[in-house]
Formats: C-alpha cells, sequence, structure tokens
C-alpha cells in the first residue's frame, strides 16, 4: 500500500494571490491525515477532490497563523456536514485554549467532538498508533514550540509462498499459522522452519514532513532511512543569517538534512514569498541533493511500495 | 465621487471549489471599508489589487464564520506589511472576546492596535461618522445578533455657478463666502440671496448592505432611496420556508425590500452552495425587481454621481 501526500499548500506567511500557507493530507494505509491547516485548506481540499469527511486526525506542527488559521473554518463545516466521530487534533500547547474559544464563541454545538492531544514539542516519541501505523512526533527549532511528524508503516502481515504451500501440501490450518509466525509439522512429522515458508510482502514506508526549522543534524538523525522527506526551505542558500535569525531553513539545509538522514527523495516547500521563481531554490537543493522536487501546490507525491514477488 | 463596491465573496457558509464566503470593500470618498471577511478575504484583495494597507476600518454584520474566518488572518498580515495605525473593527458582541483570544495566543506583539467598536444590532444609529461619510447600523433579523450597513455620502460643498461669478463680478472673499451659504453684498449695496449664487455639485449617494436577514419590511423603509442595495438571497422564491427557519431571505424577498425601498438597484448574493447556476435566482428577482444583479466574485460595482453642470 503506498503513502500518498497531497500538498494544499507550500507558502510562508505572507499571503500571495496565487499561494496557499501550509497544509497537506497524507494517505497512509488508506487513512487521511491533514498537517497544518493554514487558511484556505477547506477550499484547497475541495480543489483536489478530497473530502473533509474522511480525515482520521489532524497534526498542527504550530501556533503560527499560517499554520493552522484554516482549522476552525474546517471544524465548522464538518459540522454543517453532521460529522459524528470526534476527531482527535495533535498539537501544542496553547491549542487547547484556542479551540475552547472558538467552541465557545463559534461553534457552541457542534455534531461531533474535536479533541486536542498536546504534543510535547521537545520529545520525539509516538503520538499516535494503531495496527498499521505510527505517528512520531520531531523536535524541531523554531521561534515557538514546534513539532514535525514522522508517519511510519508497521511491518506488514507475513505472505505465505506459493512454492511452500505446493510443496509442502499445506492445509488451511497451517497456512493461517504459518502467517502467525509459527513453524509447521507436516503428516510426517517434518518441522519446517516459519521462514522457509513466508515472507514480508513489503517494507514499511515511512514519511516526514518538518516545517518549521532551523537546520538540525539531529532531526536528521531522528529521520534517519525516511523514504520521503518534507523539510521546509524558506530562504535560498545566500539567506543563512536570515533563516538562522527567522527559525528557518536555507535550500542547502533541507538538502544536507535529507542526505544525512539517507531520506529516499526531498520536498521543499514554505517558500519565502520574494521567491517568485521556485526553479532556482530547487537547483541549490539538488546540487547536494539530487531527488530533490518541489512540494507543489495541489500535487500528490507518492511513495510507490517495492513489492516483494515470491 | 462615486461608490464602489468590490465583492470578494458571494457564497453562504458551505464552502465550494469556486466561491468564497461573505467579504466586499466599500470604496466611499476614496476610503476603503472591509464589510464582512469571509474565509480567504486577503487572498481575494490580493487577486483584486486591493492592498490591505488602505484599509480605513472594518464592519462585521455577525459573528458566524463564513463573515469572519477571514479576519484574524488578515490582522496576522497587516501587522507582517508593518501597519501602525489602529484599525476600528465595528461588531456585535461577543467580537471583543474572540479578538482578545486571537491576540493573546496567536499575536502578542501586533505593531498596531485592533480596536473593537461594539455596535449595538437593535439600534438604527450612526455608528461611524467624519466630514464626508457616514455609516448607520442596520437591525437585521437573523438566528444571532446581526446588523447591516448604511454607507451614505453627506451633502458635498456648495459650489459657486461661473454665471453669479461674471453676473455680480465676485471676488476670493464673496465666493467663499457664498460656498459658506451666506448671502452676498455687492459694493451697490444690493444682496444677493446665496441660492441664486451656489447649487450642490451632486446629490450625496448611499449603499446598503444587507446580509444576514430573514425579509423585514422595516429594513426595507431603512434604507429607503438607497442608490444601491446588496440583499442576501441565499434561496430560491420557492425554498419561502427554509428561509424563514434559517434567517434567509429568497429572491423574492430581496426583490421586495428593494422595491419597497425604492432602491437605485439590486445586489443579490450569499447563495446556497446547492445552486450551481445563479441565472435562474437573478431572473426571480428581476420579476419583482428589474433592476437587479448577482453579486459577481471579483466585479465592482459603481454607483455613478449624478453631477449637476451649472
Amino acid at each position: 500500500m503506498p503513502i500518498a501526500v497531497t500538498i494544499l499548500g507550500n507558502s510562508s506567511a505572507k499571503p500571495t494571490a496565487t499561494g496557499h500557507p501550509s497544509a497537506q493530507v497524507v494517505n497512509i494505509n488508506e487513512q487521511l491525515f491533514l498537517v497544518d491547516a493554514g487558511e484556505g485548506v477547506q477550499r484547497q481540499m475541495a480543489r483536489c477532490g478530497i473530502s473533509p469527511l474522511k480525515l482520521r486526525a489532524v497534526f498542527i506542527s504550530h501556533l503560527h497563523g499560517d499554520h493552522m488559521f484554516g482549522l476552525f473554518p474546517l471544524l465548522s463545516t464538518l459540522g454543517l456536514y453532521g460529522r459524528r466521530t470526534p476527531l482527535k487534533i495533535y498539537a501544542p500547547r496553547p491549542f487547547g485554549e484556542a479551540l475552547e474559544g472558538f467552541l465557545r464563541i463559534f461553534e457552541s454545538d457542534l455534531p461531533y467532538t474535536p479533541e486536542w492531544v498536546e504534543v510535547d514539542t521537545t520529545k520525539h516519541q509516538i503520538i499516535f498508533e494503531n495496527d498499521t501505523t505510527e505517528v512520531w512526533s520531531l523536535p524541531l527549532r523554531h521561534r515557538i514550540p514546534t513539532a514535525g511528524y514522522l508517519f511510519k508503516q508497521k511491518q506488514p502481515a507475513l505472505n505465505v509462498t506459493k512454492y511452500a504451500i505446493e510443496r509442502y501440501g499445506l492445509d488451511m490450518h497451517q497456512i493461517v499459522a504459518a502467517k502467525r509466525g509459527e513453524d509447521i509439522t507436516l503428516s510426517s512429522g517434518e518441522v519446517i522452519a516459519n521462514d522457509l515458508l513466508t515472507y514480508r510482502p513489503y517494507p514499511p514506508m515511512s514519511y516526514a514532513y518538518c516545517s518549521d526549522t532551523n537546520y538540525s543534524a539531529r532531526l536528521a538523525k531522528m529521520v534517519e532511512g525516511v523514504d520521503m522527506l518534507y523539510h521546509e526551505a524558506t530562504y535560498c542558500a545566500a539567506e543563512r543569517k536570515t533563516a538562522k535569525m527567522r527559525g528557518h531553513s536555507t535550500t542547502a539545509d533541507a538538502a544536507k538534512v535529507a542526505q544525512m538522514a539517507g531520506a529516499g527523495r526531498l520536498l521543499i516547500g514554505h517558500f519565502s514569498s520574494r521567491y517568485k521563481e521556485l526553479e532556482p531554490l530547487l537547483a541549490e537543493c539538488r546540487e547536494i541533493f539530487p531527488a530533490s522536487d518541489i512540494a507543489r501546490e495541489r500535487e500528490t507525491f507518492v511513495i510507490e511500495e517495492k513489492r516483494i514477488k515470491k
């Protein structure tokens, strides 16, 4: 099952006539997660054909407006659409205070409950987990408490090889037992080790969202081996000082993190409104890390599974 | 000096891929006023080439999200752009509470002060006034306290006719006195009544914004003789019951108010997302009030002054 990331916005704080602030939808194991929610996020979802009712949870990196002013309008719309199931929103403090004020003043009778889950932006730890998926928090270095998010597929269930089924004439019970990881005793009494019978259909995949942040070698370590990395690149390489001062990264910073992490590919975004042309920014990244791309709005970037045939 | 109204959004609450929620910019006597501020208002202003820094004041009709979720992002952007002059925001209670929470959580150090002016939605009275302009509140009938706004030019200063200047050989002092409305005593001792010397260059013009509201005959009286009336028409004429129940108007309601008020022209907006085609709604209005138009997004509607030549 691939991981697909749809970019809803890639601009930084200053609004432009063409761009939208940070927001993306991560589809992992057929679950939709909204990551950041800049102004206009619900309209961008509509333009990308993504139903807001399908959202499983929301992850907010930090409480700057360009990463969340679109969230409250979206919560209202989910009410209009009659959502009933609670919606978990993972965000740093003091998000709860903002949510409480919004509900009290604007939406005192929503048909569902938005539930705040506090994210500790100082810890790299699992904050969401189910049978197929893990989400880890990533401490980032910005002007206010900020977390990135690492989405990881769990190990897929074992498959039994056709070869083994025929070779040993396995029956249903034996196949199910083998899928559970057990060795199999044949009627002859012969015991076949599980690893001779089974294989993992595909290696688990991962995606990391890192915005907003200064360059961080520690971050590179935390996302080591990630298949796709989104890393902000607000400024061009020459603007190192401005980036450092503003709690942001340059193209070179983003590319270095991707390189150190051994990422499969890099997406850059959160561009300053001063850049009318993005190609030069991309070129700077590719000098250091060739597998770089611009996280263009309304484009979907897919991590194809490396299926193992047996 | 004409009055120009630029429509930034004409949709009701449910967002669509194409439309924006209520917002418009009223240019009266070269002062820009923002009237309602649905999500995306600042991007729509950019697309219409209107600088947010030029805003003189903001008028919010009521505290439903589709009329104000774009305001706080706009206030943040004005900070980024370095606005220094305070910005008055006219809105009903409990806007102050929402503003206070926004400033505390998101913008503790804006370089300017957004100042809330409470609007009493039960009273029809002057809430803004300067040398050239008056703004009156209009009590509307919605589900929550809601005010419309009536923008009125004041009487322009008197002009002295060329004829009088030549006929009586008026000097500068006499012309200035005549402009003040005084009668003029000639050197011969003859007294010339002011109305033989002067005229008003143009009749003052007016614009009324009425959204959201049930049909109201009282409202029609309050906007009597208005040159241009914006009146919501969320539903088609057949949906009278739904409109009444939801605190909204039909096309027929809007047209009737325009007719009773003797308005110069009618603009309809705040359309329900169920209507993909707006022409049928317009046709319903024109049956009752021919001078009706759809308040199309990013169109500017101008009330041309009826200049009096002398």
